[in-house]
């Protein structure tokens, strides 16, 4: 059994330990931002964890009402010009502590004053060492290079710490039910083997998202990408109409992350369009009508709040990405040319 | 002559007109910003717009110490739940001033008292109305639908602000000398249809671009997909090596825009990385010897500083996408399934 195999089933006991044993470092995080009272948040984070802070980006601002900037590294390492973070929370996503890059930032900001929160696999890594304090996602070491059970724990702890800020009873209770609901989805999934065949000689994709979702888009493209050396592109139904649709013809795979919520009717529209162009489309979500109509239905069980559902979204996006990987041929743990920590400067 | 090539060929004329007639208009801007001291910007954007957004983020946090953040217009739509904004910049950037998702994200600013700023063509456009202040990029009715000269104005216009904001003397100069060299970086392009033709069956392409032309990458691919249906993927060299550099085999191409500054030493590690696996290499630059090593030598003149060569390295991106799509058989002002406006919930 490979790594990622392991790492992939492994995730609903990950996030029952998260849950279980990190909420009360996330509810002192949560007093100290309460007293910092943020301008807005800077997010800082590299691969996967990016995906995750996208993630981050929705709830902050939906749930919390917080304006949430994505950092540019670049400003701190290349350009030493690094904006005024003195109000600002800093939070950084990492599964190794280990990029320069991220050290950086938050180095930045204690300097500035800025309050910085580190979600890590790692928290005696470098990165940690700069935090004003570390929410550790206790995932167990992270062995396959495709990041999956330390992604997941990255969305569970920003959800914890989003309710922590502005959450009611029936809140937390959802964030309770995930780990079942993670385990019900990946039992669900035994049946994309088969249907990842038909995918063998594709070269590339469209991975579509929305909303809370987005992330979802992102964070599946990037293990198809890694696992599968497949040119998946994702994006916003929004950005789509803006220009890459033009690219869809007959027969253009199209993977749309459409659970049940606000996004939905959106998706539903997009979906006729790229019918009528006689695209393929693939479909994650809850919803028995939209999947009917896809040519690879990939089902999540219904039941969970939308603000939560980028948790499952994602896991038929891993187990596509990961038995495609084995039809072509490309191995499951180390892929081409990639390390499981990436230098950047 | 399509309407595209009339659209390149005038944004030398586009951006003097910008740069002579508008600029009283950005220093009453300059001065609204000084007295209301945004906490952060809130840079609200679709398509190409957007990508100018992206260099817009570089620009305001390098040279202007903001924090800048990218708007996710769902969650004013689709959510109806926006972050609080009353201590924003809120910058809406739109060719045509008319989605109603940035109409939507500006209304909710001024409504909780930010302070916002429009840039786009049509000053008479609801966005437009919407506006604490209008500036006007002037460059004429854009007819094609893939935008050109509007986002080399664009691009303008926030380096005038920026330079407005804090600028010395020296920049001022580096700004008014821009629509000469965009006019030398056009005359140098002429070779560009000779060359385009070796990707007449490319399907997919990588673009690489960081710092201040990260937002290059991600605009001269869009051009590639709207206009040349190709599967253009745009990401940042720090990003690429976290996962999509799996992809890369023989002869993949990947197109490096890579001007002298801050990031041609990561660029030039990069394309070294790719040398080894004997990837295809496309290169935009004023640096000789590194357009040697390219397959595919895109040259920008050189003389531009860093900050502002983001108008000239997308020029050649402009034309190799135009080529492209008249050797794929593409149309080139209305590609299939694209309209001017595109409207977004």
């Amino acid at each position: 059994m490979s790594y990622l195999d392991r790492e992939i089933a492994d995730q609903p006991a990950v996030l029952e330990r998260l849950f279980s044993r990190e909420s009360r470092q996330i509810d002192r995080a949560v007093q100290e931002i309460r007293a910092f009272r943020p301008q807005a948040v800077f997010l800082v984070a590299r691969g996967s964890s990016d995906n995750a802070g996208l993630y981050g980006k929705y709830l902050f601002g939906a749930r919390n009402r917080l304006v949430v900037a994505l950092a540019t590294p670049s400003l701190f390492t290349l350009y030493r010009r690094p904006p005024d973070l003195s109000g600002c929370l800093v939070l950084a996503i990492s599964q190794s502590g280990r990029s320069d890059d991220l050290v950086g930032v938050v180095a930045e900001g204690r300097r500035q004053g800025a309050y910085c929160l580190v979600l890590t696999n790692e928290p005696r890594s470098p990165l940690a060492r700069e935090a004003s304090r570390v929410i550790d996602m206790r995932a167990g070491r992270e062995r396959s290079v495709a990041a999956t059970k330390t992604y997941t724990a990255e969305l569970m702890a920003l959800a914890m710490l989003s309710v922590g800020l502005d959450g009611r009873a029936r809140d937390r209770e959802a964030l309770a039910r995930m780990p079942e609901a993670v385990a019900g989805t990946l039992e669900a999934g035994a049946r994309i083997e088969e249907l990842a065949g038909r995918y063998r000689y594709a070269e590339r994709l469209a991975v579509i998202g929305r909303g809370y979702n987005y992330a979802t888009a992102f964070e599946v493209s990037l293990k198809l990408k890694e696992l599968a050396y497949l040119t998946a592109e994702p994006s916003s139904s929004a950005d789509f109409r803006h220009g890459p649709i033009a690219v869809v013809q007959e027969g253009f795979p199209v993977l749309l992350i459409a659970p049940r919520g606000r996004t939905l009717d959106d998706m539903r529209d997009l979906a006729r369009a790229l019918d009528q162009r006689r695209a393929e489309i693939l479909a994650i979500s809850d919803v028995s009508a939209l999947l009917r109509t896809a040519r690879t239905a990939l089902a999540i069980p219904p039941g969970t709040p939308e603000w939560l559902s980028p948790l499952l979204a994602v896991l038929p996006g891993q187990l596509l990405a990961r038995h495609l990987a084995a039809a072509r041929g490309c191995p499951l743990d180390r892929p081409r040319g990639l390390a499981k920590v990436t230098r950047t400067r």
